[in-house]
């Protein structure tokens, strides 16, 4: 047994959706998660920049000498995890692998649609894990900038958010996708429009949750140890607190009972 | 005549709007413009990081021997103006006290409304800036924190622009507004929308154009030094130079001809 935490980051709100399903399915976890609230969006970032912001949020959470490090960001994922990965003696992952093989794995007509921010749409990076598991599989990818905005102002559900869904899934649709990958850990909150737009015979697969499901099954196979107990999580920001509770909690779908923490990242950049 | 350079800055492309306007009315003048594209939006940060970002951008800015700095920018004029103003031996200006004056001078039944960022907004300092001209308008203020990424993402003139401008627009209509200040200098490309909604009869104030002005008027004051001649512009921002030029352009309304220079704005921090 190993009751190390398990050390989350995102630019903010969206890497909590990732949160929210490992505590569903592996409660006895202890979860650090760090939301960088001071230097969100990172969608919109240079790769130099994110690379940067990325490194500093890794040095912060290794503070808690953590048994893993989930970047539970689409963006810092697609741009930096390649680039960190041999930088730290811990254990980092990414949101892209564990979708992309659940979505090659899911498709049945052999073509999956990814959505994710500019920045993990120009990438690349979902596509090439896709093609690394089936070479045949045709993939249509479509930046959806408008998302995170609408989502971080509670359009969840609107009739705006229709309308701009409709007019980014459309080349999806057109194209006969049967498996969309949300790309974004912010999407999960609009999955409800995403798949009435994209209809019922379209499997969404969430990236937080496909994380959530691969530590699982390292845990199952023995390559991370399981907590014995949980002790509790924690959380951090890098920017004000108030106003970042109510949010959170809807990302979270629950209440966040202990305190949430303000930390200066800066602190962390190289 | 002082042919010294007036900085301009703004957490990215909104500024801009301000910078149009000079160039128009002061087409002498040599503009260096700083856009903080690495750290943009400003709208959504605390009062705390928007300080440390304005004055980094100061610092910088004042590299370049300024007659004059504009904080082009709605939310770091609310917020860090006062702060920073004592700090730096040059002359500061923002763009709340030019637009309060223009709006409490042309609103005719004594109700103005203003718009702009959450934190612009809850900073109330366009309201005490209008009481401060006339302590018996009543100022209705609403943060529209949509328009930025709407305005970002280029969604000028389309349906959802529209319906999330009646959304936020509508308690000002019911106020019975007469004036309206577009607190954030994103909005003038939205003018039209915004214009489209309140109705003909209601003026809406530039803050970027108020500026400009302003500017001419502290020239013709003998406030501030005229510039000779027209020597050229200069561009800095602090992210990735692609996809700049053509937004800027959009902003600007005009061709950029000088090359937009990338600068580290980290260390210009305190």
């Amino acid at each position: 047994m190993d009751n190390r935490c398990i050390g989350v980051f995102d630019s903010g709100l969206g890497g909590l959706t990732c949160v929210k399903e490992i505590m569903k399915i592996l409660p006895e976890e202890n979860i650090v998660y760090f939301g960088d609230t001071g230097r969100v969006p990172y969608g919109t970032r240079s790769a130099e920049i994110l690379v940067k912001y990325t490194i500093s949020d890794i040095r912060f959470l290794k503070e808690f000498d953590p048994k893993l490090i989930v970047i539970a960001c689409g963006t810092a994922s697609t741009t930096a995890l390649d680039i960190v990965k041999g930088k730290f003696d811990v254990n980092i992952m990414g949101v892209v692998a564990p979708s992309a093989h659940t979505a090659a794995a899911s498709t049945k007509n052999g073509k999956i649609g990814v959505i994710g921010t500019s920045r993990s749409i120009n990438s690349g990076k979902y596509e090439q894990a896709i093609k690394a598991v089936n070479g045949d599989i045709e993939v249509y990818s479509k930046a959806c900038p408008m998302f995170v905005p609408l989502v971080e102002n509670g359009y969840l559900d609107s009739k705006v958010t229709y309308m701009i869904a409709e007019e980014y899934l459309e080349p999806l649709i057109k194209a006969g996708v049967d498996t969309v990958i949300l790309g974004c850990t912010h999407y999960p909150l609009i999955k409800k429009v995403i798949g009435d737009i994209v209809g019922e015979s379209v499997t969404l697969i969430d990236s937080g949750k496909e994380v959530a499901r691969h530590i699982r099954s390292s845990i199952e196979a023995g390559e991370v140890e399981a907590a014995a107990r949980h002790n509790g999580n924690r959380f951090f920001i890098s920017d004000k607190v108030e106003s970042f509770q109510t949010a959170a909690e809807m990302f979270l779908d629950t209440k966040i009972n202990e305190p949430i923490e303000k930390i200066d990242i800066e602190k962390y950049m190289l």
